[in-house]
């Protein structure tokens, strides 16, 4: 059976990773359909729109998406509906794609390359799971308007609802309790309910669900601790699970940490298993073309993919492997370099990744 | 004039710091008139509500308020609105204290304490204003009900409303920018504009209120991406400035990336320079009642008081003075203890403070 993938480079550095993660998979001699759109401002650029039907369409009937990156600073004067990250927000939207799973790992060979000390980063091994779809990211009305009330009522306002219904709360609950089984078992819950409605009920659910995990310890946390948390001890997590909008700043943050957020692999599924792979780093334009960006990120999210989307978890553990087999070897783009180690470019590290297969 | 200044302990460890900043403020022989009240959990139990009308009337009526921390794992069944952290919430609403101002220092002598590598956090001097009165933290309408559209129509779902207003964010903005003006003149506007009606419309008012600095050089930059630069690489901010809600993680982040939470002091004000004092950390109660407490972020909180409250600048240098001689003299509380240096207790700290002046 033939998997289909449809494979959306996107914009800056995009088409050259993506590129190396595509030569890696087609190495592995498995039935793969690459078929390749525009998206972001590429699309908007050839067709007036960040992520075009063709495009949309393609998405949604493969098995699987490899996503480069999007944004460039030359769309920033678009109005937003046409700017390239409405892309991403329209495939998470439309794929149905609830279910973010971001490692945030340090490599050994890496530790050095953080901003913390090393002895609070070495074996660093956290699983971030962030609800995609629901939360103030999507949540209607929205708009601008005059202030219907309070102390400035008659001015003229923004505003955004936040939302989560119980269902949307217990399938991503779901996702992380079981998620959790296969590593370390506990689960950080991060809300704040101390403040908000909507998370004083994600709270609530989350703890009803995780009943039917007596096996998985679960702890509750606030946002704001949490931030602090991952800054002090980030060893203590093992899978941290949120909302939205609190894992879009947790994720990154938590990325940041390991100090090689070049090298971080990211996976967005549905329901039916359908899933969007794309690294945890931007379109970096300011490297764009050069030949130096990382690729590692992308082909481990090709790995992901494989994993989770195609059901070839051989596959995905030997493409791990290569990168890990790079890494011994002292290869690093500039991103990761150090003393003492080699640097290379794009290609070369892709083909590095494609000669340890 | 008489100077009447409200002081609110709290729990946990907040009678025992806001004891020494209290010794610290009578020895400066200034005419204050302290008036004493119970606040949180410790007025729950005395009064059956966080914040009694005789507390908020207390505040109200006083030039200042000197608070210490409220909060106990022993109220976390209550019903929201008598756990403890809602008379913060409180306060800060009803003195429409809309400007908080929160420094992340990181003292010479406690370089080592932070988490991040000490080349990265060596001089490390931020300030974070955050908006404290409006964003999701007050929005209305908020609660539960069915879901009224949407894929999961009449399921049970929790909401709450983010919005700004045009003059609340001028407000804050003129006071980031009036802020900045006093330190390094570059101020930083976080928001999330790629996705939030709300924030881009912050984003929209901000840069029309700095067309009034020219003085002051301004960029915006998106919550998440705040999120990892505060770990790459602090010191390239100086004004940090954003609403309630990102301003609540990155406040506490930032706190956290100094190692030294304990020694910092915050502030809220209102239009009318009457103020809440608070040091950043919270009511810790595992450590309440031994003695161990770091006063120096409350005594420090003091001085702020007396510089924004009471516009008494000289006495307030005079107090961060002495704070700076007991940290060169090697005095340190347990939190900032490290080989080398002489770890004292609450009382011995803060009257070091007494001696130094
Ligand atoms: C580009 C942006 C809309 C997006 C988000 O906020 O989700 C990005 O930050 C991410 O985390 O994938
Ligand atoms: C206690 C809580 C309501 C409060 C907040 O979220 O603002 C606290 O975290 C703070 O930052 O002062």
């Amino acid at each position: 059976m033939v998997m289909k993938i449809a494979v959306l480079p996107g914009d800056g550095i995009g088409s050259e990773i993506v590129h190396e993660a595509v030569k890696v998979l087609k190495v592995l001699d498995l039935p793969f359909q690459l078929d390749e759109a525009k998206v972001g401002g590429a699309a908007f650029d050839a067709h007036g729109h960040p992520l075009p039907e063709a495009t949309l369409n393609l998405a949604m009937a493969s098995d699987a998406v490899l996503f480069g990156a999007v944004g460039d600073w030359k769309y920033d004067k678009l109005d937003r509906p046409l700017r390239p990250e409405q892309a991403i927000l329209g495939l998470r939207k439309h794929m149905g794609l609830f279910a973010n799973f971001r490692p945030a790992i340090c490599y050994p060979q890496l530790t050095h390359a953080s901003s913390l000390k090393p002895e609070l980063v070495a074996g660093l091994d956290i699983l971030i799971i962030r609800e995609l779809t629901g939360d103030i990211y999507f949540g209607q009305p929205r708009g601008r308007r005059e202030a219907p009330d309070g102390e400035f009522k008659g001015s003229p306002e923004a505003f955004d609802t936040m939302r989560y219904s119980r269902p949307e709360i217990e399938r991503i609950a779901h996702v992380a309790f079981q998620a959790a089984r296969k590593r370390g078992k506990r689960v950080t819950s991060v809300d704040k309910a101390n403040v908000l409605e909507t998370f004083q009920f994600w709270k609530d659910v989350v703890t009803e669900v995780h009943a039917q995990y007596p096996d998985i310890e679960l702890d509750h946390m606030y946002v704001d601790n949490a931030a602090m948390q991952l800054i002090k001890a980030p060893k203590k997590f093992d899978v941290l699970f949120t909302g939205n909008m609190f894992g879009d700043i947790l994720s990154d943050a938590a990325a940041m940490l390991t100090g090689s957020i070049g090298m971080l692999p990211s996976a967005s599924l549905n329901a039916k298993g359908q899933g969007l792979y794309e690294p945890s780093h931007g379109s970096a334009p300011d490297i764009a073309g050069k030949g130096v960006a990382n690729p590692l990120a992308t082909i481990l999210s090709a790995a992901m993919m494989l994993r989770f989307s195609l059901n070839q978890e051989e596959a995905a553990s030997r493409i791990e492997r290569a990168v890990q087999s790079v890494l011994e070897q002292g290869l690093r783009t500039p991103d990761i370099f150090s003393e003492g180690t080699k640097k290379v470019g794009t290609t070369e590290m892709g083909e590095a990744v494609v000669a340890a297969l």
